[in-house]
């Protein structure tokens, strides 16, 4: 098996993080593909701004891949950072495996050249993260996005859980950030996982959706020394996060917004920080629309208004309510973003 | 496609419990298989007590189908009403859709005749529940155990819960029990839910494992006319469960006490309270060391000592630590169940 | 200070539950007031029916306390064991620390002979609580009904909690029932926590709201060398409840219902269980209403149906809606408890 | 009664912000002190850092009032917008209703010229909170800090509290600022009833320690037009407060690195943020010590490191180990606060 990982040594002082039995690593680091970027311990460079992006469907709820290329010329001009697929927002839970692997052929086929792939590969099972991983290598992902296991809530102790991610990080084809969505899963990844995580040298990153800037502040500093890389999970803290340490944003907002949510990032690197904070405030209230207040399926509705195909949820999600669209609207216009 | 129900109109007024634009229903009931009893309505009888199978992996965690039919094989001669198979205790979650089939055919098989196969189909979109619950019936499950949908819990409000139930049991050649299990998904039944999909002539009953006895009692009395079927979801409160109108259990522990956990429903039966609580009693304890305690990691720990395999289970679920076996052991010991 | 506890090595094997510092303890046991019964070991007796009395209050929120005597006149010629005063129910938090004083003084002195009385005297500092239990046994209270403290949350772990009940148990004139309601504070008094607070020679029982039948059923196997009395916490599982083991309950809705809750003991301890079984699936839904659903408002509106006063709640209680109310009607009108 | 409000009509169109049945408001907003600056519209200024301030105890656990005065002689020294006394970090909830007031005096008296005084006068009633703010008002305070009531939590929706802080706003002498505070109370109070209550003319801010960056800016956005002043609940995120609209900060950590956190105030106001960043990335960790990881008996044993006097919580809560202080100890070397 081919290791992208190398360098044990050099983090955590080496300090047991291979699984019992298996091989010492003494491979040399090989980017996969040399279009794309590295940070300075030559690590895949996931900073920028990532639409999440939503899987188009059909009314018959087959996925609509000519809507996905379509979604992804128009993203292709916006300076992204790269894509993540089959997140939370891609609705990956609705799809079997093998409609996971396809999205995922698709968007690298699709996308601009030097865009990074982030591919949610997360499975409850470790196996089947730890193929469908792979598989999602085979294709093209240049990353892995693995979120939290959480079906037995009681067993998802932190034992369980850095067990979980050494194993899949130990087997993977490719690096692996840390995906921590209490909203949806329940489970909170603790910060001291996420440090004895930071040290593995296929571990690079975390993506939290959790919104507490403090905890996300923590692991700045706490994982500094391992080259680690947090990305916000969310337009709504997208610029405090810039400002505590994070190296980007994994943000469904940019499914619509992208070019503003890079402006944002743009204005922060420059320093212009009150220009930056009028976006961010501006941001906030749609963002949340379409996150927390009507999910997914206000995500859809909304990026039809801004030219891009939305299209139906899979069930059980259900469509939003007309009263649910015009709150939805108003808050867009008031925040200035539609008319 | 084949329909197992019937007589809408004598439900709740035929209140419209067929998805738009779907042929009505007219056919009659035909219980798919001689064998099995049937309620005064004619509905699959589900009453009984269930063990909810963990299924056995070998040391490499592949699916151990030998050791699945040496454990059948001891519980065949156990009074059983049936058997659950893919329940939370069977770690559905950790196994791919072709696993799941392939052990619902094998118990199907390796079961004594009479015994209720219930399989669990639940997944996370309705469209693959559909496929999974309709994939099980041809391998020759009775009924199937549909777990809530939990991944956008925003999103699964009431009336997503009823679109999801209604369109799988519009669509499922078998009966359907829903099946509420909180700790797990983080998401309860709503008694208002329950009581609406309790007029859909195709599901015949829910399995709670909740633990509130008070909304068991509630629902038994509010699904009285619709010849709906209420089943303990655990030991704990099984005579409870019995008193209050449940007609049977789906309990962790029936994995290896399951002849005594038939004994209690007997002597409920009979009359013989005062024996059935002093019963009762002495499983509460070791009954929560296989389920909220220790989960099925403890369960398996427990069945070896009763004869059964147990074995491992499947990563990321770790094995309970020897502290915690010695906690279980002296706690079944006192119950008098282990010497 | 007169010392109403003894035989402390008796339970536990004197295991230390004694502050240190303090005075061993040598006095005999006293029953404070002849008329009361007394279990076998010669602890206050607090099995049966106990309302949770709802305070009544003027439409300025004043304490109406004629109302109080008259509901009370009412309420007498009911079998219950005794009142609960200053519960939940009672709106004890609303109450400045000379009302809540008052109110006990005068149920205690409006109450018919024999009656138990049990006053909620928890406070949120040990020292407080401490206080206005000795204060509550100064005006006639027969025993103490103490809450978790649960304001800091993350420092209400095992050990506080055992320290604290200690603390009071060691100081009060009066028994002590540990009073566990997770659905106002967000502390669930963990079963480990209440087996080691039985074996304190001061501490006679618990009323548990939870409603998790299998915690009680094992609370009572774990605590019954110490004769230890539990109380169900709710109308809606009193009959499991008295089949696993329970000595009564403190049931809201015994301020409406209460003949018929002390004709469901009744019957339950004639062996008639299938009318006792009838009667508790009546009482379900009503008093979910008075409870859960529609809480204290809920409450008060009902006891108006019944002949009692219910009067308003003080603010920031809001009085329920009409809509809630006709819900509530027909909710108690298809128990057949109102017409 | 003196009202210390006005000009109802420039707030929200004069939106009926008046309980039913009283006199309109038409006295002029008259500063109570004119030593205190006040806003653009006329309120007062609230701000700047304040520590929340630790009521010290002696062992045993009466008030230490000359070790409040000693305390507040070095607090005096540093550039704090004000204090707040009796909150959370106060362990208010511990003290009687003569307690609380009479520390409320203490602090006014030893306060140094020009320093706010927020006092915490939150009651679980409404008639207390308006008592109990009133007689702070009398002794002293500048605006009073009123909690959210959480007991009834089912109670507690959106009407009742925006009826609560409505009557407390208009019968209290002294402005009024939210306080949501839920990992202590289970109520994080909603965006719209904050948006709401902000409209009213005797509410002028709040403090929110729920640490959700994203609402403080949605809630920063929603309410500027009425000169509405939102405060970091913690020092965890202070930085990212300020940047995103926050006027200033009520920090726990303050009653030990009140220096450092004016000179995180000062850096950001100087658009240091290079340096602002710095020091708010090595107060994370130490500030995660004295508030979520040990709480109050952390924050006691800190104080003792920088001169000040800790001394004892008072019961229920407990000490810390001293395997924690251990921790502790750490966790503040690290950070380079103590050697």
């Amino acid at each position: 098996m081919r290791r992208a990982v190398s360098n044990l040594t050099r983090f955590c002082g080496g300090s047991g993080f291979i699984t019992p039995g298996r091989a010492p690593r003494t491979a040399t680091v090989v980017m996969s593909v040399s279009r794309l970027s590295s940070t300075s311990s030559g690590r895949l460079d996931v900073s920028g701004i990532y639409p999440p992006i939503a899987t188009p469907f059909n009314m018959d709820e087959s996925i609509a891949f000519d809507k996905l290329t379509e979604n992804m010329q128009k993203w292709n001009k916006i300076p992204f950072g790269g894509y993540v697929v089959q997140g939370s927002n891609g609705e990956y839970v609705y799809q079997t495996a093998e409609e996971r692997i396809k999205v995922v052929e698709h968007v690298v086929k699709a996308a601009a050249p030097g865009k990074v792939i982030l591919a949610g590969s997360g499975c409850e099972s470790t196996r089947d993260t730890i193929e469908m991983t792979n598989r999602m290598a085979d294709v093209g992902a240049d990353g892995a996005l693995v979120v939290t296991p959480s079906y037995y809530k009681g067993g998802m102790h932190n034992r369980a859980l850095i067990s979980h991610f050494t194993k899949v990080a130990d087997d993977s084809k490719i690096p692996i950030l840390l995906y921590s969505v209490p909203g949806n899963t329940g489970i909170d990844l603790d910060p001291e996982v996420i440090i004895v995580l930071s040290c593995h040298p296929n571990i690079i990153g975390l993506k939290d959706s959790g919104g507490d800037i403090a905890k996300l502040a923590h692991l700045v500093i706490s994982t500094q020394s391992n080259d680690f890389q947090i990305m916000a999970g969310s337009a709504g803290f997208l610029l405090p996060a810039y400002l505590i340490g994070c190296v980007g944003g994994v943000c469904g907002a940019a499914n619509m917004l992208g070019q503003e949510l890079c402006d944002l990032e743009q204005l922060y690197k420059q320093g212009k920080l009150k220009e930056a904070t009028n976006l961010q405030q501006r941001i906030v209230a749609p963002n949340a629309c379409v996150t927390k207040r009507f999910g997914v399926p206000g995500l859809k509705v909304a990026m039809e208004w801004f030219g891009y195909y939305g299209g139906p949820v899979r069930s059980p999600l259900q469509p939003i309510t007309s009263e649910q669209e015009e709150i939805m609207r108003t808050v867009f216009k008031l925040s200035g973003f539609i008319h």
